[in-house]
């Protein structure tokens, strides 16, 4: 059995249904599993009164924070090679520039190395899940897990052929597949995933067959199903498909089965849904994959959280691809979802810290169908955490922990990470990867990517 | 002489007027000013043909970014204390709080200690030059001044006697008396600025006594002046001032001689600016101190970056207060700033990296009437520099380089500052302050100041 024992964490922001915080904390993981919550001076006495385990390894946190880890519930991770190389211009421009840039280079090793760049840096900000969606999906798998990352991904769909050049009944067997595949390439438990891009690259009858299929799939495995797709995310994309079908995107895919109560539904963007796509999301339970900063920065509009929240519907948080966004950082998403909400509602009030937190862990657990797994600092659950230094001036003093968390603190505080129990990150550093020759191999790739777009 | 020698700068973000980056660089800095910029070919060549100077300090830059030190064109560094202190309230609700929290324990040894604090946070995070704004001006001067900061500050005005209890008659002797403080204090060369809070609490016979009393002193003093208050930082605002004078914010100050072209005035927010009002200020060349994250945050609305600049007002970046922002992190703030832009706008190419990148340096300096001395890297100017690291996974591949600076980049990436060509960080810490002593007695301090404001 392996055993990891965090003494001495200063605060444990729990993100349990009360939203308690726990001071000067020991935390126990049992193969992977979080089995003691227990206050300094209890833990203390209990440690020296039962003989200290062989394999128990002690994380002294030294009065750091501890949190659950952050789950991003919309990114393209492989695209953090093409950070930056679509700038100042809309979705269907942005589309054009980076269709191009995969086209030239995204074969299945530089999705790898992508996908393992991307989960580096999510790892070192503290954000241990990702709702990721790619074409070369098991490349991406592969080359996040091997950062240790809980990397939820699937089978991605276009009736085109896409930058893979895939058919659609090889999609299909791709999707029927994949529960094996998972099993060979390991990592921590994530659902079974079907990702068709959009409703404007995936025509009706495709949706309906991915969702027999999935379903089929789900009743052999043990495992949570997901679907996950992008919706509505501005309004280009509403005209285009109103004028195609007569219908909105969440209509569409209401119309195919996809908006049920039984199987979970992430929404990636959401700006634009309809008072009538909200009732029909929230009445099914889906969530919405929020990126407030990939739609501002493309102009795509912005959500109002307070009518989605009103609908029912789950808010998790996302980054989108990093050739939009243009990093991986949920705190700053985390930041940039309060500060939007004060915006669109007009109240200071609305989207408080404690509520973005939760979408920001609990909630996006829940809305991937692992609610009961991770999300937050409990026992019984699986140790996704994350340590974070307090000392830094920009973290002083210590009014509000809520408030520093979404309002001041950031990636750069982060020192240890635990995803599934294992340490990942320790003191800042990845203890799987080796960074610079990743970082120095994704130079060398976005040289070809940059020669596919420049114009200049 | 003193000599600074920056080798291997792998890229220069200059900031000049043709937003010029240079690759591979030597910058010389001596006694304070930038005396060369060379390639570095270039540069070794010469340094081997000449002798080396016995006091010249080489700093290694092993391939780092240059960038010109960022501008924090509106905020109250003691406000550090506060962080956290008034959430979810819009602001009135804030001040309600704040100036509770402020009369209780805002001596001027707190003020120095919270003005230390900001200084250093900001320094770390790349900021050299705060426009701050607070009561005891000249503790929160020494404090900043203590860390290295180039930092813009003066007395404050307010009609009643405010949280310092000081009456109208000793705020205009604080700043007769100001040039000669600021000789004493020391540290690098900045503006005589005159600060009277908000046309909500100075009149305007004031707001026009300020102006002749600031005159009378340039005349006599060959540094530049500086004039700065709130100006229509929420619509509440704008209907009470509305309501006393018939008149907006902006026309208030104008009848009272301050907007004119001969005399540098900063606006802090300007959220709510008619089309007179940035007309008038637009043709006194009058500049926004723009602080999207607090104006978000209290729920006090967007400015509209498009509107403000085809006015000819020059926008430069803020934070405000740590109380609504919640901390001094400038990058943060120039992404904050394209993203609003782009929905004010509804365009993905307002507000570009490069153009938001000027107004947190150049635009910002230039406000500050200082425009010819700081906000870019060029031969002639005093050396306020960053060097920032580019080998964190959320910074490859560099496609774009002032979008990775804008939309990738963050206060965890900066290495080395210098001010007035000293360096004050070295290696992410500072050669100044003791910072983990700084914390701690900020942390002690912050309880006094909960204390006057928690309402549990």
């Amino acid at each position: 059995m392996s055993r990891v024992r965090i003494v001495n964490a200063g605060y444990v922001v729990t993100v349990d249904d009360a939203d308690t915080i726990l001071l000067d904390t020991t935390v126990v993981v049992e193969d992977g599993v979080i089995t003691e919550i227990t206050r300094a001076e209890a833990a203390a006495k209990e440690a020296g009164d039962s003989s200290r385990l062989a394999d128990e390894t002690v994380l002294d946190a030294g009065g750091k924070l501890l949190l659950p880890g952050l789950v991003n519930l919309h990114t393209h991770l492989p695209m953090t090679l093409l950070r930056g190389l679509a700038e100042n211009v809309d979705l269907q421009g942005f589309l054009t520039r980076v269709w191009a840039a995969e086209g030239a280079v995204m074969d299945p090793d530089t999705v790898e190395l992508g996908a393992t760049l991307g989960a580096i840096e999510s790892l070192l900000g503290g954000c241990t899940t990702q709702l990721d969606m790619y074409f070369h999906h098991e490349a991406a798998h592969r080359g996040a897990v091997v950062a240790g990352s809980r990397h939820v991904i699937g089978p991605v769909f276009f009736d085109g052929p896409g930058p893979d050049g895939l058919s659609w009944q090889e999609r299909l067997d791709n999707l029927r597949t994949w529960p094996g595949v998972l099993d060979r390439v390991g990592g921590p438990c994530i659902p079974v995933a079907a990702m068709p891009h959009a409703t404007y690259t995936c025509g009706p009858d495709g949706l309906a067959e991915v969702v027999t299929v999935l379903r089929a799939l789900l009743a052999e495995d043990p495992r949570p199903g997901l679907l996950t797709t992008h919706v509505s995310e501005n309004e280009a994309e509403n005209d285009g498909i109103r004028e195609r079908y007569g219908a909105s995107p969440t209509e569409v895919l209401a119309r195919a089965g996809w908006v049920e109560p039984d199987l979970p539904l992430v929404v990636g963007h959401g700006v634009h849904l309809s008072e009538g796509d909200r009732m029909l999301l929230g009445d099914a339970h889906a969530a919405v994959g929020h990126c407030p900063g990939s739609n501002l920065k493309l102009a795509s509009g912005a959500l109002r959280w307070e009518d989605v929240r009103s609908s029912g519907i789950r808010i998790g948080l996302g980054t989108d691809g990093c050739s939009s966004s243009n990093d991986l950082d949920m705190w700053l998403v985390m930041r940039q979802a309060a500060l939007l909400a004060r915006l669109t509602s007009g109240r200071p009030d609305v989207a408080s810290a404690a509520e973005v937190l939760r979408a920001c862990t609990i909630e996006g657990a829940r809305a991937l169908g692992l609610g009961d797994q991770i999300g937050s600092v409990e026992v019984g659950k699986r140790a996704d955490l994350v340590l974070l230094d307090l000392q830094a001036p920009h973290l002083a003093p210590v009014h509000d922990v809520e408030a520093l968390l979404v309002f001041a603190a950031g990636r750069g505080d982060v020192t240890d990470v635990l995803v599934d129990g294992e340490p990942v990150v320790r003191g800042r550093r990845s203890t799987r990867v080796d960074v610079p020759a990743v970082v120095a191999r994704a130079r060398e790739r976005g040289k070809a990517a940059w020669a596919a777009v420049d114009v200049s």
